[in-house]
């Protein structure tokens, strides 16, 4: 029985070389990347014991994407379908002035059709805390029905807004969030989301206090990028500055943070703790290739002691 | 003006290294590949004034595919789509006993709404010959209206009928063909597929007979694999034997025949030695990675001399 | 609670591009193996619920082969180590004439001083099957030990004689099998280790007569290369023969039979069927570059059935 | 009919991967690169029907080039030759203090013995811009004259000054742009080549004018690195800054912001927002590895519209 | 007869790409890294006549490690062994705030084993000038003695600190060195080992007086990073800054350094000019991949002459 | 003072991935290769003294090629020029009926000004014997005058015939040979160069023989590819046979026949050992990629102690 369940669309990532393009390269690199199986390695790999929840292709490219998850420890709770799509998004890093771009070629995965009947809905109410992300119900009408249907039957719940404008609308957004908070515990509200999904802006304080109320939810995480992150719980506000890292692939920040947060507090630590987990778990994802947060706690609590990155030999 | 004007879907065709699988390998090679425009660049290369319709994607992979097949001297008559994926395939050589694996990943693809509206029909009005095969048709609705109009309004046709049962069932295709054909003056046809979508087999020759009588085309080529190929014209029938190879890679070898073949037959030579020109640009496919016949009309001709491979130094 | 628990070293495997030498090469392909681990994920991924006994480095490479091994399905029972290394062998794939190089560079692996006080033996007396092969008790002095103990505590269990010339001496090898095959039941004999090591030769029947006897193993599975293998059980004998293979990469052949046979024995199918699909693993495996047998049920069978390898699409 | 129609050398451009010396590395990246193409490149791709003269070895190597520039939409007027050699570069790039290191390998290209009898001067003379650069004339006598005969021939000239002294000396470069500049009507002209070879220094705006009074030229844009460019016109002068960049690979900045310049006056758009179109493709040019600035309008006008270069997803 | 002898293990040093983890990664780089060949290296590629002695397996790993030396125009003394293993390292490149991760795999390595009985000590009398470093004492009893023994029987000696905590304790360090220093004409001493080992801080300029006062050494080089170098001789102190630099790979830049200032020394230059050119080359080392500095007197100098890195082409 | 001294051109070898063609791969291979050169390291990786005479461009071109050849054990003794460039070759494996392309860009290399004023004449005049080819003669007409002046001082002197039709004619050839061979003690004649070039044809033993005769040699080695090789000696014939191999590269092999044969004869081992360390080296070198023989005597004297090829472990 899992502490940590988590469900999303898992996808594959194909990505030319640095300073190459889509355009004329000839290699990708091909590694798996999912906003929700992301969050549950980081978990997994600094001690939760983690399930994923998905529908996938029984292909070789659906095989691989368990695979990869499965490496790191995650339990892969998979509705295997003989329809449906490998979800796929190509990757071209930027760099100034050029905009890293993202191609989404997701439309009409498996996942898309993913009821509770096809998931291993008792896992969910069996784990201490059942996470997805606002990527999950704008993949499909089926996928936010399932997505309000297992918040419900959750014991107790997290959710990342995570905001794709590639998914949907700012106004199906917004009605999407207004139904499916309620049943939220646990908040990780990107500040930008927040003011332009939610149209709720101000003092972080104050946002997350409105957030809090609105939804009622127990506890919100506001994420601020390189301002770091505040969350308000029960107890009150904390706030945990970002840590500096050398960026070399942005992507999964947010969910490394995510996955290093909820590791601690599953472990029953404070909610200081778990925002510095957070922050060191996401400072040290950008220093990685890749979507996923290769991390273990030895090096995640190496960085919280501020220790020198001198080569020890 | 294009002697030769070519319809189809051209996709990104991703591959792992020889002995890798799709489930583990972390690098896929990427390459372009289409029936359609595989003929037209074996064509181009071997002298033949070519261009390729097609419908793609306003993206970078979009314009990656033009690139590809630009490159090779193929005149892109593209009409540029804000929607629709960019077709995709997934290619693992195997071995025997290993089949090698297909997985296509072409549903909803931009060229699946390409009507006569978007296209460059004024091209294929124009080209001494338009060329498509059972590819097109299978892909849509749309698609096999589309081809029918264009197959119409063309002076002079060829077809492939490429029958690809990942796309369409037996009696779909064959009721297709049975629409189609009428309006083929070149008719490539796959012995198997002669056999178990048309229901004509027995000795070749006769076979050919057959389909010239059932479908009014003026010339019937039949390729059959290791054995060779046989063009029933006006004139009477010719044979060619295949030529042997090294095969690294079997994708493309039919497009490759049909590129070579076309290129003599438009440029007035005999059916003999068209024949000739497309079995040994088939066989020199078969020694190159990738879908496409990277060949000169002097390689080709040092087959047909049958020179020796030994190194010139 | 696993059906096949196996038990044994797992290396990296670091190896040359094909042709080049390590001599002068600037990459090495870093891959896993281990013989057992190498069972256990050909029988898992052929729907065996395993699970892998081992000791490791506490470090990114200990990680590494937990991963390489845990994506595969395999649950993998490890004792972490502070000490001892992780085990590699350098493989140089040969070709007539030159012969292929292993270089194994595994003393003083973590593995080394494991014993029944480290490794999770509750596994191994629940598991259905316990499998280890001659490897293990050759590592050390400790690790016979513990080898013998764990046959002894396992309810069931089977063993691949897998001599090794480089770890022991013949006489070694000879004492250690006499000491351990009494608590054998499924005993895997290649062909040559039976002759050279144990000095049984003649008629493949007789050998096989002979090793039941000589042992009181309930069944024998004599394995004898390009010869096929032979299985001698309570019920009689049943041969099989060889299935040929394009072989890109020979090493980890034995082990796929190995788990191709268990899984269907585990699946309380006949002999007959599992030393068919242990051949049909055999030779898959010997098409795909690796120690591993990525294989799947769906592709041995196509195997069996005999299907024509041409390309699907 | 092309608009701008240019003429110049296309070298194979080899270097070793980041941080790699030339002296070391087993392999080597094999690129396209050359001025006078590069320009050609960056204009088609912004939207200008664009020509490229040149002259190149009948193999693989003169057929690679071709291509590469072809994939582009450039189309290629080519002078093939039997003899001649496919002019070759090594690039090392550095890293301070260690210069970049640059090894031209284009004695007896082919190009050197290019003649207008061999050139397709009738293409020169209807387009409405030929475009060449100081390199050329610098190749050989005969490149001297042929550029000089076909600036007199074309309607409208333009002219990169861009000196190469590994090409020749400081005294030979002044007397050939004396003979050359005459006949120019847009000179671009480095900074650093006008003080070191022409010998005008002061302030920019004085330099442009001199440059202009001396060589009668319409318009010369002063192109100075970091310190953005500077175009006077007839109808007075104008000041662009740079565009800051992430630069991963400088090489083919000048020329990048020359194809950009010339699209837009091609187009028919003012002084200012061609020099913006310069700099802002020349600072994406930066960003990507190789010699060609392969840009889109989109992606031009989203570094002027200084758009974020957060990620959309 | 060489100039310069120097004694000490090499590594293989296997390497993921930048930004891959060794717990991933599928290909690891394979380079020759060893402080005392890096030294021989560096000072042979700047003219000096220089050997280096080792004991290493008879086998394709060392015969590939005497290459990677050789190559550089060292002479490589080697004692071959059929036992010991070739010590391996492995090396993931951090980022800040990930520690770099240095793995050894050096434990009972050939060199382990090395007598002078082994050995080549005719060259290391014969030698201007013998070299090694606190990394060969610290592998082993019997390497301990070796080098005693050969800092005795050499003419004129140096010798660097480098202290490996992963080799030794403080303690046994520093018991070393009290017993090796004294026969130590030239030491280099990196200002941290100082401190922690020698337990001696300060002012650099009062350090370096009482390391040399200690120990009796004749010239003392505190070794400073980014601080520079400072040289204390029977003349007086000289000191020199750190030279700024695009730092790719930071190992090997004190061996780049000493290579650097014996090269001269040995080429009778004085003590300024010797410590700009270990400087220099430090810098330049560390633009390149690998532990060695491939570099020229041509490339140092032009550090030293502080020219541009402006590309000359 | 070594052994064996040889002397020629040795070139970058520039090759893609098999399977890739020249014109549009992106990744070439980069190695050394030229016949004498690769005679030196053969034979010095079997165990004989040598050294390699040659003109090379003072550049990180020229340098690597040194290395290449040094870390091979072989004595570069290298006149560095100021001018010239470094010869190239492009190498592009053929496939069955694909012929091999080669592509050479070898004109104007350092080498063709090469004197005996230049070159280490006195190494020549010391070593046991000079070995050079018919290629040196032929790349201009210093080198054909310092071929022949060299072959005069030399004591005892080695000659491959080696035909390049891509460098001179079959009468400028055969001339050429007329006026070296007089000087040549051990020819190595390709059987077809000798019927080709001098017009000798007929029984082996009678045109080793008539060459014997015409050209006073007291050695004549017949090379007859798979047909083996043939030695008329003044005691006699001697015949071998060619030894089986998987060819995954052809180039160099026989080159790797030279390098064993005299490794054997300046060892003072009889001419049945010389040939058939020939031949051995030769068959590993065709499983090498590669134009070098990467081999140790162990391995050429597995194969003639005809071993089985199964792995040992």
């Amino acid at each position: 029985m899992a502490e940590l369940v988590t469900l999303g669309e898992t996808m594959l990532r194909l990505s030319p070389p640095t300073g190459e393009r889509l355009e004329t390269a000839t290699r990708l690199e091909c590694r798996t990347a999912g906003a929700e199986s992301n969050v549950a390695i980081a978990a997994s790999r600094l001690g939760t014991d983690a399930a994923w929840l998905s529908k996938l292709p029984e292909s070789p490219l659906g095989r691989r994407v368990v695979g990869d998850v499965q490496r790191h420890g995650v339990d892969p709770l998979i509705a295997w379908s003989e329809d449906g799509r490998q979800g796929t998004y190509y990757l071209e890093q930027g760099g100034e002035p050029r905009a890293t771009d993202v191609i989404y070629d997701r439309a009409d995965a498996a996942i898309t059709s993913a009821t509770t009947g096809d998931l291993a809905v008792e896992a969910v109410e069996d784990a201490e805390l059942f996470f997805t992300t606002g990527i999950t119900p704008a993949l499909s009408d089926t996928c936010f029905e399932t997505t309000r249907q297992l918040l419900e039957v959750a014991d107790r719940t997290a959710f990342d807004l995570n905001y794709r404008s590639k998914l949907w609308s700012d106004s199906e957004a917004a009605s999407a969030y207004e139904a499916l908070l309620r049943d939220v515990d646990v908040l990780f509200a990107p500040e930008r989301d927040v003011e332009s999904i939610l149209g709720i802006d101000g003092q972080p304080r104050t946002v997350a206090e409105t957030l809090r109320d609105r939804f009622g939810c127990e506890t919100v995480v506001l994420t601020r990028g390189e301002h770091g992150a505040l969350a308000r719980t029960p107890a009150g506000t904390v706030e945990q500055p970002a840590i500096d890292a050398d960026t070399l692939d942005p992507i999964g920040t947010g969910d490394a943070f995510v996955g290093g947060y909820l590791s601690r507090i599953l472990d029953g630590e404070a909610v200081e703790r778990a925002l510095a987990y957070g922050a060191a778990t996401a400072a040290l994802k950008r220093t990685i290739t890749g979507d996923l947060a290769v991390v273990t706690e030895r090096a995640v609590e190496r960085v919280l002691d501020d220790r020198t990155t001198d080569i020890e030999r």
